[in-house]
């Protein structure tokens, strides 16, 4: 892929972009985005673009409908109801880490899939938790009334932490919903953002993972693509299945060609409004280091699995999200590393710089981007002890996560609710318990093997005469450290754990328990490390919101904020797009999933499922699988819904090709895409293949159909 | 393991040792080895000590038979000489490398395998070539000489380059020999190796490499094994079959429990008489920088690999020598981590330094290990530029090597042989030519791929602004950078080669070539730093030598030195050992493989190649497959023959288990084991599987019974 000259096309396939590239116009010229970009505000919806681009315009109904269909999944992916009976869908691959934790080494949920032919079936997952976006409230006036203009950035850090902490518990004490309040714009604006929870949610279907992740991670972020990647789960309240008022209707045809659509998702974070010294941190740094990581736990976890299929059944969902960061983070730093992106950006801040240079509009943006710069510079010196430490990059070890979050809790718990770690405040303590309570199962061999190996890490990053490093590894290797500590802690009980967190800080250190002794040796470092980000964090965001004010004014206030994983509305057309030469089709149908696979010669991962190759015949393989459109998204809008004009469900995220991958910096519409599964594909696998019509009744009719199809279902079998 | 008891067993298990860490006696009483330990000269043999611990006394003819008969492979490992019409035994993976070179999308021979039936087809390998030592010669005092006292360390270095190029030269034009002179105890010593060369070197049989690697990564440096690694090659001169008069004969029985066994082959490298100071370098920046790299190729290639079977077949060979050498380094790293380990470093160290405070006795010697510590911090200060630069890392490209190779040889070649770089020395002329105008294949894609990702690296050691980054990059991102190199240079064509290297500097500056400008903008740079630590060589090597004199005298001659990838001559037993309670027998049998395969499901890399299923019941299954023993061996004894009292072929070494990998520091015998393939089990297999009677006869009685067995052979088919 040439990115140049992929971005120099986008730049001017728009006359408006094009435009404010011209210096002189740009503080009158409003800015029209004229591409398929944005991950939009619910709440600032792009509605002119839309007006103007597609003559559409949504109501308030139609937001508010699609917003309250939309789910976010805490093992951080996307999906939607699309029942009233509470059944939610999502990818595959979101699902995978429920579907591991109640395997064992009879039972391979994730390879063999599941399905639920009866309620009383449906099983409950360890922690999966499931919210719902119910309202947003801007409070950006309240927060920053909070902060005293002369303030420290300690000061105003804690300032602010209390003042959002106290909004939070107050919404939840009104409200009874969880309630977070939402940084965007990089410190721009406040927004409270509450959510409808649910916790007692089951899985009711899931294919193969062959079939799922079909081409694994060779065809990862490529196209054109064969996945069945869902995975059905249902919502239950009070022990029956929850009664959902707004879900997503089935769309009969499903998505086709040029057609325009919308997907309800929640990105998970881009730095499209970083300034040049963030993003050269970003290149320089972060992504080098993070990238030095994954690939070093993928050849771990790699060799790991490949001992034994219980081995590789064990590491199987760690290992494949390994890949995946690791692919995109690739193609990251392959976008940021083209010298004429940063050379643009420069160009852009220039102007704003310019614009900011007016103290009478702008009092305080004059400097925002030094400031920005100085406080990069102390997180970089920061950044490695950081890292390992408060990152835990160095203490790769479920266990340990539990230790110091044991340790934590009996520190933070009893102080006000304001001046606590976020994490530790009273509006996310249920979803906290309930990850800490957690059954899910964790292996010894494979804890060992990765505390080994970060410990190793430890004595790489901060050299091995550092006192901490000594006092870690207590005169051992780190394999003979990292062994007694994993034999040794008792924080494998549930019950145990419990217990501690009740008592608090006393009976945690009573328990002498060597891994929260080892937390709790790390912890003053750590905290005081975090202490310094959080204070650079607090310069950063104050000066983002001075740099915020002088971008509104410039551009315009139709902007949408870096994403946070929060729900956004992105837009888009269905449509295929030219490749070397070569146009490739919007849409795959079935019968390229078995030419893909005969290519291959049916070797993993081409290989398919025996219920595939045996009943190929009872697929019409002219059906619809696949599809792209440009709609603008990136990780975290897995499992997204994707609707059309009437709100109906025409299709499902599941990845974004490799050209998205620059997606984190810039937004193209000329290759990137995002891929997903169409809506008729999946009702053709549940009914010929799955012998699910029962399932598939429920998803295009509604509860009514389930039991009327049964008959059916029987007979098929 | 549990590395450190395993050490203290080590060290008191030996009475002599456990005397020595009383540092009153050191100084008087000898040293005895009588642990299995050592990497032996074939000059220095310990002939003491297996005279006092096996009553096994070597003769003169006996260690000529045995170094004649040995044989080094230029692509990295050791083999031996087993009929006396050439034919050349190694491992798979030793000749893994020419086998790929001569594979292209039709033909896979490192898969499939090859034999050929008649001498007619018989393939020429492109650019391997084979030496067989000659003469030892010890130049010591000739190199010592031509160093002045007052020199600088600059000019020591250059005197001792150019006394050593000359010595090579003298001996070349003398004997006709190649002739290398070697570096041995870090300085302390100087030997002049003559090695007979062959290079037309041709392909008779290779195993499937399922079969050869049975167990794949996963089962690396594991044991039990069950693995076939052998590849036979035959040396030719003047287009007939080479005749040799040293080679192995074959044993009847071949290696039994217990028996006294010997190692003959080219240890690559160990670390076992470094000072602290460097060893600290070793354990906090060498294997940390070197792991990262490896495993950042692993992942690139693993993720190329994945992508079609054709690019799995081009990059294979470098895939599993990355993974080899990862899984190597791993496990020298958490030795060198084992804290104990430099305790003990320390504690010998110091009674060293004690005994070299008698400056009457030793008068250089005092300031020694101070001088190497200097020296490794100059070293650590360049050590990034260098090892991007001068190293390579960052230009992971075939193509750059052949155009640095290009430019270097037109500066290098008119100057005075003892002023050349050391590569471009008379000695090595034919065999670095050999080299360059090899005809092996070089693939586009992945040169580009491994090019971008080098470059990134470049980026990420040196800094996005450093200059020569830019200059380097272009203005491109790496990916567009590389892809222009790799399509826009003309080195890929051998002729041109040829001329360029005939032609001179001037034609290769008139080319123009993208590649050569690149390899010309990088090497002032390269060339500088290879000169720094070049110097610091020579003062580490000053230091060593004085310390080695100490050495001598506390501890006795009979020591042997580090590994350089020259022949050495090691023993032991055949023997099993004790692991996790358990006993490992010392050998395994064919039934072991059946048993392995049926426990793993046949899954790769546990599949069986066709023939190995199909006809089990062919063979006899209680035939001797792997077995292990105690000789000291590592990484570059690949290869090498195991031979016993008579100095008969009773195996060959292919891999140490995961307790070996501490070898680079220092030996154990509780756990630590050679593996070796089984004389038996070659001959069985050949006979049974391959229907390569007549090869097995020309192992086990010469060419004469080759013809005699042919009809047998077409009789079994």
């Amino acid at each position: 892929m040439n990115i140049k000259s992929l971005r120099s096309l986008r730049l001017f396939a728009c006359p408006a972009r094009a435009v404010f590239a011209l210096k002189a116009l740009v503080l009158t010229a409003p800015i029209i985005t004229c591409a398929d970009e944005g991950m939009w505000l619910f709440n600032n919806p792009p509605r002119k673009l839309l007006q103007e681009k597609y003559g559409f315009e949504p109501s308030d109904a139609w937001l508010e409908h699609l917003q309250k269909s939309s789910v976010r999944f805490n093992s951080g992916g996307s999906g939607s109801f699309v029942s009233e009976d509470g059944l939610a869908l999502s990818n595959h691959h979101v699902g995978a880490d429920a579907l591991q934790k109640f395997g064992d080494k009879d039972h391979n949920y994730i390879r063999d899939g599941f399905y639920a032919r009866t309620r009383a079936e449906e099983k409950r997952c360890l922690d999966l938790e499931l919210n719902v976006l119910m309202s947003i409230e801007d409070v950006t006036a309240r927060v920053n009334e909070a902060v005293k203009p002369d303030a420290t950035p300690e000061q105003a850090f804690l300032a602010r932490r209390a003042v959002m902490a106290g909004i939070e518990k107050e919404s939840l004490d009104k409200t009874g919903l969880r309630s977070d309040v939402v940084t965007l714009y990089q410190g721009a604006q406040y927004h409270l953002y509450r959510f409808k929870k649910y916790t007692d949610v089951r899985l009711v279907f899931a294919p193969e993972q062959q079939i799922a992740f079909f081409g694994g991670d060779p065809d990862n972020f490529e196209y054109p693509r064969y996945n069945l990647d869902i995975c059905l789960f249902r919502a239950y309240e009070d022990g029956h299945p929850a009664k959902i008022p707004h879900h997503l209707s089935w769309s009969k045809a499903g998505a086709a060609d040029n057609e325009l659509v919308f997907v309800s998702g929640h990105p998970g974070r881009t730095s499209r409004l970083l300034t040049v010294a963030e993003l050269e941190y970003v290149r320089d740094v972060m992504l080098p280091t993070r990238l030095e990581r994954l690939k070093n736990t993928e050849v771990l976890l790699a060799a790991y699995s490949e001992r034994s299929e219980e081995n590789a059944r064990r590491a199987r969902e760690d290992f494949l999200r390994t890949q995946n960061s690791r692919k995109a983070l690739d193609g990251e730093l392959a976008g940021i590393l083209d010298p004429t992106f940063i050379a643009d950006k420069k160009k852009v801040e220039q102007t704003l710089k310019e614009a900011a240079a007016d103290t009478a509009k702008f009092p305080d943006a004059a400097g925002a981007w030094d400031r920005i710069a100085q406080a990069q510079q102390v997180v970089e010196k920061n950044n490695k002890r950081f890292n390992v430490l408060e990152g835990r990059q160095s203490f790769n070890s479920q266990l340990y996560g539990i230790a110091r979050t044991l340790l934590r809790a009996g520190e933070e718990r009893p102080k006000p609710n304001a001046e606590r770690l976020r994490e530790f405040g009273e509006a996310g303590r249920e979803s906290l318990e309930f990850q800490l309570f957690s059954e899910k199962p964790i292996y010894d061999d494979l804890e060992q093997l990765t505390l080994a190996d970060s410990l190793t890490y430890l004595v790489k990053q901060l050299g091995y005469g550092d006192p901490l490093v000594q006092q870690v590894l207590a005169g051992k290797s780190p394999r003979e450290r990292a062994s007694e500590l994993v034999l040794g802690t008792k924080v494998k009980s549930v019950e145990l754990r419990k217990r501690l967190y009740q008592e608090g800080a006393k009976a945690v250190a009573a328990a002498h328990d060597p891994m929260i002794e080892l937390a709790s040796l790390v912890d003053p470092e750590a905290r005081s490390l975090r202490k310094i980000v959080e204070e650079q964090d607090e310069i950063k965001q104050q000066a983002h919101a001075q740099i915020g004010k002088v971008r509104f004014a410039v551009m315009g206030t139709s902007q949408y904020p870096d994403a946070t994983f929060t729900l956004r509305l992105a837009f888009g057309v269905v449509k295929g797009y030219e490749e070397n030469g070569q146009h490739i089709p919007f849409e795959t149908k079935f019968a390229g999933l078995y030419q893909r696979a005969g290519e291959q010669k049916n070797r993993s991962p081409f290989d398919l499922p025996e219920r595939w190759t045996k009943r190929e015949s009872h697929l019409d393989l002219k059906t619809p699988f696949n599809f792209v459109n440009t709609a603008d998204i990136i990780g975290g809008n897995s499992g997204s819904p994707v609707v059309n004009r009437k709100g109906e469900f025409v299709g499902i995220i599941f990845d974004g090709n490799i050209q998205s991958l620059v997606g984190d910096f810039y937004y193209t519409e000329v290759q990137s895409r995002a891929l997903a599964v169409h809506s008729q594909g999946i009702i053709e696998a549940l009914r010929k293949l799955y012998d699910a019509g029962a399932l598939a009744d429920e998803l295009q009719a509604g509860i009514g159909a389930r039991t009327a199809s049964s008959a059916h279902r029987t007979a098929a079998q």
